[in-house]
């Protein structure tokens, strides 16, 4: 039986959570939820981020679910990279998986796409780039003071994502992988980029390429979303594409993201993009769907195709049969996608 | 009288430029243009890029402007660290200046914007940040090949492009400057980018200021463009989020931006945002706009503030008579233009 840590975290992220449990429940009876203390509570009351024994339990799980961490009054970076980054980077979470899709009954933005054209997932890479923590400065706080940020990128984590990219590919009905990064001007970093996409495409000669710069790319998000597949790229910028295409796909209150380790040495992490949102907390009105998703992209990684495949089809159903502009009940929403993921 | 180096370049460059060259004659008599031949057709033919004596003979000029340069069979890097950003980095260029407006008549890609209320400009750093070419490569081409790209900030670098912002916050109407950065992961150089943010903005109390992280901007700019004034970044930063603005008002090829060197040392730089466009090439079909607002921006920097305005008046004008889908004459364009800008 799956053994699911979970970390609710702060604002919504418990409300959300609680949804995703309810759904998790339905179709996975049974399934073995531990609840997890983390976030900017905790860091209030305790002054800790994640204690190295919590980071030994959580270890021992099949998979990690969380809520969302964060309150405006913890300093940037704290939990981010006490927390999140720490998890994505001690787990080799790799793979930062973000599928975006218009789905029917979502009020997309564009005037120019239509529900269900747009169905795409970035694999963006989880453990190395700008993210892995190489930078410093001098001279702080005076005129002449320099700060650095190194983005470090090795042959090994380049290759093993975009793998996991044509993997994916090879799965789908376009199989189409898109290469962005910026080889015009991250010359070392991006040819070292396009070296292992071309070696690892050879590979694949069913699957078809192509390659953007990251700017042409985030232009195209926005003209024509319709024409990506898969999109493969580099941590900071998947961070950057992946909120474009949640914006031109209804927003991040509706984008699910699993932080995966593909090799199952350590547990993959499954998070609703949104944040805590604490203007909205505790008053039961926080759309869950996110988080509902998380959980579906989480029963696919353990393996459960079948039941992650009903959550998805029972958000399908209520995004549908949705009313914009009509506000929801967190509880009620749950309650809906568990039934229906079940009917 | 005014002294302008002028690039041509490939493409559809040289086809633009005349235009643009043809409004800045109408409305300002005597303005003397001296052609330069750089960009993919002469690097082809000689191997040349930019070479010394160019650079001194194009630093003695007012201003520089620039078509496109560039062809799909130059390898990456050549024609942008060897001639763009050389430029850029040669001259100073630390302000790279991107305006994006919605103008009336141009259809956007967005359902919930409508025209004239999206005026927003991009004050992108030009000279420091991942574009500084700091990076290298070891064990090229083994499976232990690792590759870095630095990102160099400098106090002196951010601070001065972010007093460049708020002078230019103050001279508009709603006198609101908004920060880009990724404080919660670059967290050594986006201190340094807040505190210098924060440095500059307590002298100018007149100015509204906010702070976004670069996902969460490059999701707004899709959402709520209105809701930007002026923003600063870093490079990178502003190189994407600025073809984001550029999608979301009408495509990049109605963008226009200057390399500006505000001191004066040495020439600033105007080009539009687009391509050298090969496939339409030679045509007479390509849309000037972009290069005309560019000579706009030109103008204005060279204090011909009137001048200036007649021209963007002019582009104005002719998009609000546009009717989406009917081709366009390029030499047609550029004399409607010229002709408006002296009405
Ligand atoms: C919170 C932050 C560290 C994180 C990131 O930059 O990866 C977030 O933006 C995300 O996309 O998961
Ligand atoms: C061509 C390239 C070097 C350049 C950049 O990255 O700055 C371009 O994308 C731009 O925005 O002017």
């Amino acid at each position: 039986m799956a053994r699911i840590a979970v970390v609710a975290g702060d604002g919504i992220g418990p409300e959300v959570v609680a949804q995703a449990l309810k759904v998790l429940d339905a179709v996975l009876p049974g399934v073995e939820a531990t609840q997890y203390d983390l976030g900017a509570a905790r860091y209030h009351r305790t002054g800790e981020v994640l204690p190295d024994s919590v980071l030994t339990e959580l270890a021992g799980h099949d998979a990690i679910l969380l809520g969302a961490v964060g309150d405006p009054t913890v300093p940037p970076g704290v939990l981010e990279r006490g927390l999140l980054l720490k998890l994505r980077f001690a787990f080799d979470q790799y793979v930062n998986l973000r599928p975006s899709r218009l789905w029917p009954g979502v009020p997309g933005p564009l005037a120019t796409v239509k529900p269900g054209e747009v169905d795409l997932v970035v694999v963006r890479e989880g453990t190395e780039g700008l993210y892995a923590g190489a930078g410093g400065s001098l001279h702080r706080d005076t005129p002449a003071e320099v700060a650095t940020e190194e983005s470090l990128n090795t042959r090994h984590g380049v290759e093993r994502v975009i793998r996991d990219a044509f993997a994916r590919a090879g799965r789908r009905e376009r199989r189409k992988v898109t290469l962005v990064h910026k080889t015009n001007v991250l010359t070392h970093a991006g040819s070292l980029w396009a070296r292992a996409f071309a070696a690892v495409a050879a590979e694949h000669p069913d699957v078809a390429t192509e390659y953007q710069h990251v700017d042409a790319a985030a232009m195209f998000l926005v003209t024509q979303p319709q024409r990506y597949d898969v999109v493969v790229t580099d941590n900071l910028f998947g961070d950057i594409l992946t909120d474009i295409a949640a914006a031109v796909t209804g927003g991040i209150g509706l984008a699910a993201s699993g932080c995966i380790n593909p090799t199952g040495a350590y547990p993959s992490m499954f998070e609703p993009v949104h944040g805590s949102a604490p203007d909205i907390a505790g008053k039961g009105v926080a759309d869950p769907v996110a988080a509902v998703l998380s959980a579906a992209l989480l029963l696919d990684q353990l393996g459960h195709a079948d039941a992650a495949a009903r959550v998805t089809g029972a958000v399908a159903a209520e995004l549908a049969a949705r009313t914009p502009g009509v506000a929801l009940r967190t509880d009620e929403v749950g309650d809906r996608l568990a039934a229906q993921a079940v009917a």
